[in-house]
């Protein structure tokens, strides 16, 4: 199986993100996963298009944006601007979702749609056409550090067999929080394969060693 | 004259905080300037408490943090835990402006009333007991590198003789865009006394000879 390791820089030392991203990266880390929050849309303000920009300067990675922000089409094309290889926009952010898929794949670049764990899978099938990714979310976002919510296990599971049907099998399932070597197992056995980790990785002194502890999936 | 000197982390290589910071710290900057935008109240997102808590980590330093922010209410405090040494907020950005400038005294820092340049100086009697700083926009809030406002300058003047006839003496003028070895002599003229520079010190190869030449003021 191919799966992605996506270590999330919300987890890092923030006054020394280089050599935070750049230590993941000869780490193995498949995609950087950069947590966009507003302190709007989520309880928590964390970083914007400067950060992206600054990391693309240095690496040639590919940076996985996450924006959990209100109407995420008003800065769309600012991250798009500032180096992001793929944009992922929540459901429940805007009225305007197909609109907002559409807008980060005008940029050739990927477009993912997230959504919360409380948010139902009947919105995937009018939004397939625009997938290049699906974004479920394992713990309400705001904060790192928190307990994976087994009760997302089924949706995933509904949500690979879903996209299957509709013809979707190339479109990945993402997973973001709570990620270690024991969730992992399960959510990889209901059929994500981008795994985003933050404290699993970054609270950890070899992060060699905690990627490689991730990708040990059975 | 008592001129402090604030370098703004917006213009900062972000992917080498820690560094940036020492540099403009050993350069002799007197504060460090953080500039927190959500893309509602600005049209940018910037950056939240992760970094005000990544550089009070490794910093002792006086950290000026200037919320661009809708409802800051909702933020005070996690800036306050992360280690601001003084939060600033927009009269703009909330109907409760009092209670906010009072709910960061209670974290024992100091309060900013932060006022964009189309605004008017009504709102600062009635606040001025719960003042220690008036931080005015000398640019529209949102993106480093624009041009200064001159029209902004009668503004200063009047501000700095309202908060003396009120027996604010103490409570310095704070200004903040477009600042240069130009427009400081300005603004300081006005009766400014604290000085936000971005690109003017962290675009410069030689921060300290940029910091001294802003300092140089008469």
């Amino acid at each position: 199986m191919n799966h992605l390791v996506a270590p999330s820089i919300l987890s890092a030392d923030f006054a020394r993100l280089a050599e935070e991203v750049h230590d993941v990266l000869e780490g193995g880390a498949d995609w950087i996963h950069v947590d966009v929050m507003d302190g709007v849309f989520v309880p928590n303000i964390t970083m914007g298009p400067i950060v992206v920009e600054a990391l693309r300067r240095k690496f040639d990675c590919y940076l996985d944006v996450h924006l959990m922000i209100e109407r995420p089409e008003r800065h769309i094309d600012a991250f798009a601007a500032a180096g992001a290889s793929s944009i992922s926009v929540h459901q429940e952010a805007t009225p305007h979702i197909h609109r907002a898929l559409q807008q980060i794949r005008s940029h050739g670049i990927s477009a993912g749609l997230a959504l919360n764990p409380g948010t139902g899978l009947d919105c995937v099938a009018p939004l397939a056409e625009e997938l290049d990714l699906l974004l479920l979310m394992t713990v309400n976002p705001g904060f790192g550090g928190q307990p994976f919510l087994t009760a997302t296990l089924p949706k995933i599971a509904q949500a690979r067999e879903l996209l299957d049907r509709l013809g979707k099998k190339h479109v990945p399932i993402e997973v973001d929080g709570g990620i270690s070597p024991d969730t992992i197992r399960q959510a990889a056995a209901a059929g994500a394969t981008v795994f985003v980790a933050g404290s699993a990785i970054f609270a950890k002194p070899n992060r060699k060693e905690a990627i490689m502890s991730l990708r040990s999936v059975e």
